[in-house]
C-alpha cells in the first residue's frame, strides 16, 4: 500500500460504520440534491468528517474546505484532494496562514456554508450565500449577538439539536472520557475516587459511565436542581474544597472557567490526577498552577507531574486540553455518534438548499421532523 | 394500646421519617406565619399528609380538611379530630356525600386553600380567600382553562416544579412500582420480560428500576426523542404490537387513554401480566378487557385472571388502577419522597400568607427559590 | 368462593408459575415413580410446597406431612386434606404438639423421607426406609455428626447443590429483603446508608440488589478474600465498629451468632434500623438489646422503637427474625427460586426411589446431572 | 531529557502507583531477605515488571533476567542494566535466540528462580536451587505433570492465588477488554451486540463491564452452573450457532481451542467483529478463516477486513491475539492489578528464601497468610 493511501484507508473504516451517511449518500446520489451549488466548509479534518464531505459531493456538491487550526490530518487532505473535494490547510499551520484559508474560502462564492465558529460567515459578504449549518454552540451565540444583524440567511445550529445533547455529550462523551482516562493512565477505576465538576450533560455522562466501570464518583455541582438529580442517582454531592480534599482524580466539565486553580495547591490529595473534558482548555488553570509549581516534568505521555514543595504536587493530564481527544490514539467521540451528527449536518444543508423558503433568518435549531427522522434511524440502528 | 391510637401510632413512624417537615414545624412554632388564617384542605387522609396538616397548625393555621372519594382513612382522621384539627369525611362516603364535604368546606370562610383537583377553589367564592395551593396537574390544567378567569387570587401548582418530576415521579414512582410487582406477584425479576408503555419521567423510572432488580425491560414510546434516549440508556424500543407480543409482564404509564385494549387479545403472550402505573385508571381498558372475557376470577389477592377462550387468558394486578398503590401493604411513594412534596407545600402555603404581592393571580409554578432550597435540603438529608 | 377453597385459590397462583414442576408432573403422571411408596414429610407447608407435595402424590406417592412449628396455613392443610395428601399439624400447635407429629409420621411406617432438620429422620427407626432428601444445611451437619452411625440410607442434602446457592441464596433472598426493607419502612433506598454484615452468598446478594435500587452500601466481613471481592465490586469495606457508627440500616447475613448487642448501643446512629436476613434469629441479640431498653414499642407495623435513654434509640424490625419472611404480606423467596428448589426435591427423591443402588449411603449432594438438568430448564425458563 | 531514560521515565509513572510494591520495597530495604541470593528470571519485560525487579533487588538479590519471546521492551531492558540489573534479550530476538538466553540464565547459578511457563525450571540442573515462583497456569500445570519427578523443590505457583482470579482475571481483564474494544473500534458500545464466549473468570468479567458501558451482551457457556450463573445476572445465554448468527462483536474467553473457525463462515452477521480475550490465540481459528478468504486487508491499526465472497466478510482485531494487549497503545491490565500480582511474587520469593523448610517441594498454592495479608491491603488501598 502506497503511503498516499493512509488517509484513504482510515477513512475507510470509518466510512463502513457510519451507517446512517451512508443512506442518505445513496439517496443523495439519485436526488443530487446540491447540482450546482457550492459549500464552503470550516470543520476539523479526519476520517469522521471526511465521509460527511463525500457524502454532499455524492449529492451533487462543490466543495471548499478548510481544517481547523492545528487539528488538520494532513493525509487525510490528501486523500480528499485525490477524490476531487477541494481542501486546504495544514496541521503546521500558523494561525495567519489558517485564517488565510478562512478568507480564502469565504471570498471564493459560495452558495451554503457548513461552519466552525461562524467563521467563513463573519468573513464572507457573499450575496451568493443562501444558508448555512453552524456546527457549534460557540458559533451559535456569535450569531445571536455580533453577527445577528448581519446575516440575512437562515443558519442551523446543529448543537442546538437535542440529538447532539443526548447521544453525544452525554452518552458519546461520557464513554470517550472514562475510556481515555483507563487509556491514560493504566490505573484501575475501582480506585480512582473521582471527582466530576459540573453535572450538566457531559458532566453526567462520565459520571454515569465512571461509576460504570468500578469508580466511586462524586459530583460538585452548584445549581441546585442538578444537583438533586445526582444526589438522587446516588452521586455525593460535595462543594469545591470537599472534593479537591478527598478526591485522587478531578475531572472537569463545567463549561465554566478557572475552576480549578493555584488558589487550591494546599487542598489537593497527594498525586492527585487533574483532567478537563471542558470544550476549552480553561476550567484547570494551568497557567497558574505551572507558574505556582517549582519543577513540571513528564512523567508518562500525557501525564505531567507538577511539584508545588512540601510534597505538594499533581498529576497534569494533556495539558488541560479535552483529554478523550489527547493522549497517544484517542479517537474522540464514537464513530456511531459522529454519525449522527453529521446526517444533522447533511440533511439541515439538503432543506436549506431545497426548502429555504420555510426557513426563517438568522441563527435557529435543526427543524424538528429532521431530529426525529434521524432519531428513529439512530434506534433502528443500535437497536435490538 | 387503645384501638383510638392505631391511627396516631401510624403517624408517628411517618412523622419521625419526615425531616424537612419537622425542620419547617420547628421554625413555624416560632414565627407562626398563619396566625390567624383559617387553610381550606382536600387532600388524600393518610399518614403523611397527617403530618402536613400537624406542621401547619403548628404555623398557627385553623385547619378544615377533607380526604378524597374513597380513600380516607377513618383512623387517620379520627387521630386528626383528637388533636383538633377539623377533618371530616370518611372511605366509605358516597360521591354525593363526598362533594358535600368539599362544599361545606368551601363555605366555611377561608384564607388558605390547599386544593387538589381544583375542588375547593371551583366550588368557593369566598372574596376572603389570598391565595392557593393545587397538589396536581389536572388541577393546574383545570386552573388554567375553565377557572382561568374566576380565579383573581394566586395558586401555586405544586406538581409543576422539578423536584417532584426528579423524586416522586421518576424514582420514588419506579421504586415503588417495582417492589410492588414483586410483592403482589412474588414472581422473580429475571423471569418478567418486561414492557414498560411510556418513557415520561414515571416509565423511565420504572424501566430503570425494574432493570436494576434483574428484569429483562423493553421500551414502547412513541415520541422518537424520548425513544432514542430510552434505546441509549440500552432499553429495546418497541412497537406497541411488538411488545405486546414479546412481554411477559406489562406496564403502563404513558398518561393516555386506552392503550391496552381488547384488541390486542390475540397478541397477548400466554398468561401476561397487565399492570397499570399512570394516575387514572383508563389505560388498559379494562372494560372492554372484561367484555370479550369468557370468565375473571381472582387467583390470589389483587390479581385476578381473565379468559378468552382457545387458551388465551391474561392476569391484571388491582383492577387496572396504580398497582403501587393497590394490594395488600401497599404504602404508595416512599416517605420521603412525600416529605418533600409536602414541604414544597408548607412552603408554598407561607408564602401566600406573608408575600402574595409578590406573586401574580393565578396559576404559577413554586417560586424558583423554595424549589432550590428544598432541593438543596434534601441533598443534604439523602447525602453521603 | 367457600371459604374452604382459600388454600386452593391461593396455591393456584402460584401453582401456575412453578413451571418446572409443572413438567415433572406432567412426566410423573405418566411415568409413576413412587407407585407403592410412602413419603413421610417435614416441611413449612405453604402455597409453594403445597405445590411439590402435588407434584409427589401425581407421582404415585402415598404422602404424610407435617410443617415446621409455628409457620403451618393452616388454608393450605386444609386444601391438601382435601385433595388426599394427608397433612397434619396447625399454626397453633405447641412445641410438644410438634413433636407428636413428627413422631406419629416417623413412626407411621415410611419408604422415602422428605425432611427438614433431620427430625424425621432422628425420629424414625424405620428399616423399610430407602432413602431421604434433607432441605437444610442444618439437617445435613446433623448428619453428618450425631446421625453419621445411625443412617444406613442415602440422604441427598438439597441445600448443598450450587443452584440453590446462586438462584435462592444469591438472587432470590437479596431481592427479598431490599423488598421487604421497602416495604416494612417506606422508606428510599438513597436514604438508606446500609450496612450489610456478612458477605457470603446472601450478603453479597443482599448488597447487590440494595446498592441497584439507589442504596449507599457498605460491606462488614472479616474473611480477607471475600472482602477483597465486595471491594473489588465497589463495596467500601468497614469494621464492625465503623458500620454500626455509620450506618443508618444494619442488616445482618453472617450466619454467625450475636453480631449486633447490647455492647454497641453507645454506637448506633440515632434511630438506626436494625434487621436480620440470617436463618436464624440469633444475629441481633434481641434478649440483651431489650434487657438494655428503658422501653420497647411497635411504632409500625413489623417496627419496634427501643430507648436506651440519652437520646439513644434503634428501630428493629420483625423481633430481628427473618424480616424477609416477616411483616404484613411478606411471601418470602420469589415462586421460580422455589420452584427450582422443589424441582431438585422431587428429581432426588425419584432417584432414591428408582436407582438407589447407584447411591452410597448417608449424607450427600445432588447428584451432578440432576443439577446440571435443572440448571438448564431454569435458563430455559427464564432466557431471553 | 535523553532518549536513554525513555524507559526510566516509563518506569516512574508506573512505580508510583505500585503502592504494595512500594511498602514491601521499604521493608526489604531494611530486612535485606534475598542476601547473597541470585535469582533468575523469566517474564514479560515492561515498566510494570520492571519495579518487581527493582524491588527484588531493594532487598538484596542478584537478579539476572530475560524477557518472554517478542514482547521484550528495549528501553527497559537498557534501564534496568543502567541500574545495576542484569537483563538480556531484545524484542528483535528470534525464537532460537531466546532459548538461547534461557538457557544461559538457568546455567549460571541460581538460589531461587522468578519463572514464566516453567522454562528456567525445565532448564536448570543446578542443585544450588532453594525454591521457585511460577507465574502461570500452564507452567504449573507442566509441574504437575513432566517436571513432576524433576523439581525437588518448592515452586508457588502465583496464578493459583484466588487473589488472582478476583482483580487480575475478572476485574481487570474484563476492565482493559472493554476499554480495548472501544479504542481500536472506535464504535459505540450501545451498538455493539456482543456475544462473550466463556463465563469464567475473564468471560464474567468482559461481560459485565461491557454490560456496564452500554452494551447488549450474551453469553455461550457450556457448563450448565456457570450458564445459570450468567442468566441469573441477566445475560441472555445463547450456543455457539445462535450467538454467531446474531452477533456484531463475538470476544472469546474459553480457554479452549478452535471456538470460531471456518465452519462459521456462512453464519456470522455482515461485517462481524472477532477478537480473542483469552491467553493464547488459537480461540479464533485464524489459519482456517484466513484460508477461507478471498482477501484480507488491514483496514484500520489493528482491523483486517477477512472476504469469503458472496458478500459475507468478517472484521478481526489484532490477528486474533489477545487484543487488550494489542494495538497502538493497549496497557494490558491495570498498574494496581499487576501491582498485587507482583506483591504475591515478592512475598512468595522472601518466604522461599526465608522459611523454605515450611514448605514442600513440587508445585503449591501461594501460602495462605501471604494471600490474605495482600487482600487486606488492597482493600485498604481502594477502599473509600
Amino acid at each position: 500500500m502506497e503511503p498516499a493511501d493512509v488517509g484513504a484507508q482510515r477513512i475507510e473504516w470509518t466510512k463502513e460504520n457510519m451507517r446512517l451517511l451512508a443512506g442518505i449518500r445513496q439517496r443523495f446520489e439519485v436526488e443530487q440534491p446540491f447540482t450546482g451549488l457550492t459549500i464552503g466548509v470550516s470543520i476539523h479534518l479526519e476520517p469522521k468528517t471526511a465521509v460527511l464531505l463525500q457524502t454532499l459531493r455524492t449529492g451533487g456538491a462543490d466543495l471548499f474546505a478548510t481544517g481547523n487550526l492545528g487539528t488538520t490530518q494532513d493525509d487525510v487532505v490528501a486523500s480528499l484532494n485525490r477524490e476531487g473535494i477541494r481542501a486546504i490547510g495544514r496541521r503546521a499551520d500558523t494561525p495567519e496562514e489558517h485564517l488565510g484559508n478562512v478568507a480564502r474560502i469565504a471570498g471564493s462564492g459560495l452558495d451554503l456554508v457548513l461552519d466552525n465558529g461562524a467563521d467563513i460567515i463573519a468573513a464572507a459578504d457573499d450575496q451568493r450565500i443562501i444558508g448555512a449549518t453552524e456546527e457549534t454552540t460557540s458559533g451559535g451565540n456569535r450569531l445571536r449577538s455580533e453577527l445577528a444583524e448581519r446575516v440575512g440567511y437562515p443558519v442551523i445550529v446543529i448543537n442546538d439539536s437535542p440529538l447532539k445533547a443526548i447521544v453525544e455529550n452525554q452518552h458519546s462523551v461520557g464513554q470517550s472520557v472514562v475510556e481515555s482516562l483507563q487509556r491514560i493512565t493504566n490505573l484501575m477505576p475501582q480506585a480512582w475516587h473521582l471527582a466530576v465538576f459540573g453535572y450538566g450533560w457531559c458532566g453526567r455522562g462520565i459520571a454515569h459511565y465512571a461509576r460504570q466501570v468500578g469508580a466511586s464518583v462524586m459530583v460538585v455541582e452548584p445549581d441546585e436542581i442538578k444537583a438533586l438529580e445526582a444526589a438522587m442517582f446516588g452521586f455525593p454531592v460535595r462543594s469545591v474544597e470537599e472534593a479537591i480534599e478527598s478526591a485522587g482524580v478531578i475531572v472537569t466539565a463545567t463549561g465554566a472557567e478557572r475552576v480549578i486553580t493555584a488558589d487550591h495547591i494546599d487542598l489537593f490529595q497527594p498525586d492527585a490526577i487533574l483532567a478537563n473534558a471542558g470544550h476549552f482548555d480553561v476550567e484547570i488553570d494551568v497557567p497558574s498552577l505551572a507558574a505556582a509549581a517549582e519543577s513540571r516534568v513528564e512523567i508518562a505521555p500525557g501525564i505531567e507531574r507538577l511539584d508545588f514543595g512540601d510534597g505538594r504536587s499533581i498529576r497534569l493530564l494533556t495539558l488541560g486540553r479535552m483529554f478523550n481527544l489527547g493522549g497517544v490514539s484517542a479517537k474522540g467521540n464514537s464513530i456511531e455518534s459522529m454519525d449522527l451528527g453529521f446526517s444533522l449536518q447533511a440533511l439541515s444543508l439538503e432543506r436549506l438548499a431545497l426548502d429555504r423558503s420555510a426557513l426563517v433568518p438568522g441563527a435557529q435549531p435543526v427543524p424538528d421532523d429532521i431530529n426525529r427522522l434521524l432519531a428513529r434511524q439512530f434506534v433502528e440502528l443500535i437497536g435490538g
